[in-house]
């Protein structure tokens, strides 16, 4: 504390988002082809450097980021972890705060040449430490919708009981007991019905069309013991 | 990123931790008294910045920190989450790194006019908004706790399970049955006797005195289902 901000050696600070959607029932993550140095040409995590001029915050660099850099506004933010080390960037000793962001699929922009969309399961190499960010961030979401309204974030505005729980499924790599899903659904008590909307196109009886409660748009809704 | 670090405002990143005991039953945090400006001479979380050319990472830094300032070494150390933006530090937009901490009371420094260890309901005005910073630490530790193996990091290198039963308690502030603690404890599979060793200076049986197995001493056991 005796040294000045002058006589520090400088740190650089970004954010890096770990951008998940769901396509085909399997989690899929956005990559941007790199423009500059260094790995200019390589696929990587959406990320930036944090502009002090203009973010509120960390979470702002990371929704300005996915704006300017991937055409999308609205995602589900929330902050993963932090990454830091003089080895992770070549620029220098670095500081990554990395956010995971959930989408679902019909919101995000046409893939491009310099926007992919790919299965976690299949990535190229990623630079950086972009892989290890990765797998904190599927971990993340793993963990955390055993026990909370996550993946309600990778579905759209209304969604069925079966579909939602195809959610669920789909992240956690398991098959759910259809009965205690309801329940725990029920005791978190945020859903709601949309007043006479029923799935289109259904074969048989039309299903129930959910949407989630106003006060749980912006924060999860919890079981505390697990679904 | 087509701005140079050089033409960016700079972003002052530092490390502040949250460094919890138990003193008599209830969850303590140790304050330093801040020696320079902003708010010197005001008690808060000990932090620092980051030193680029000597730690290897941000929990290096918050463990120099704790070396440096607090006197310690050897405490658990787990990230808690980055704070960041325009307003919590007058010095500027600045970004810190917070880390939860663990250390058992007999580990602590004698407080001095300078570190003090103040029950968490018993705190003085903070800082920074380093009231949010061990907010976030306390809900952490008690949602930890009720999955994992966290709480051990405030008992000594061996202990009976009444006693480790006891620190549970005391963090989540509610008593726990005493069968289905045990049974817990069994599942994760964490803890091993120490042979031999019973508890001393017992009036009644002595009780077995465990520690922890040495897979589970610098990661957690975690309890899939919870307590």
């Amino acid at each position: 504390m005796n040294r000045t901000a002058e006589a520090r050696m400088p740190v650089q600070v970004s954010v890096d988002v770990v951008l998940l959607t769901l396509v085909e029932q399997e989690l899929h993550t956005v990559l941007l082809r790199r423009a500059a140095a260094p790995f200019a040409g390589v696929w990587a995590l959406p990320g930036g450097y944090i502009h002090a001029e203009e973010d509120a915050d960390a979470k702002a660099s990371a929704a300005r980021v996915l704006k300017t850099k991937v055409g999308i506004e609205g995602a589900y933010l929330e902050q993963l972890a932090t990454f830091s080390g003089p080895a992770r960037d070549p620029r220098g000793w670095s500081v990554a705060i990395a956010y995971c962001a959930l989408l679902p699929m019909q919101n995000l922009p046409p893939q491009s040449v310099d926007i992919s969309v790919l299965p976690v399961s299949a990535l190229p190499q990623l630079p950086f430490d972009h892989r290890a960010i990765l797998e904190a961030a599927l971990e993340r979401v793993r963990s955390k919708s055993l026990y909370s309204s996550l993946p309600v974030h990778l579905c759209g505005e209304t969604f069925t009981l079966p579909q939602l729980q195809q959610v669920y499924e789909n992240i956690l790599g398991e098959p759910l007991n259809k009965v205690s899903f309801r329940r725990k659904m029920d005791e978190m008590d945020w859903l709601e019905a949309v007043p006479g909307a029923r799935q289109s196109g259904a074969a048989h009886r039309p299903a129930q069309l959910y949407r989630v409660k106003p006060a749980f748009r912006q924060e999860l809704a919890l079981s505390p013991r697990g679904l």
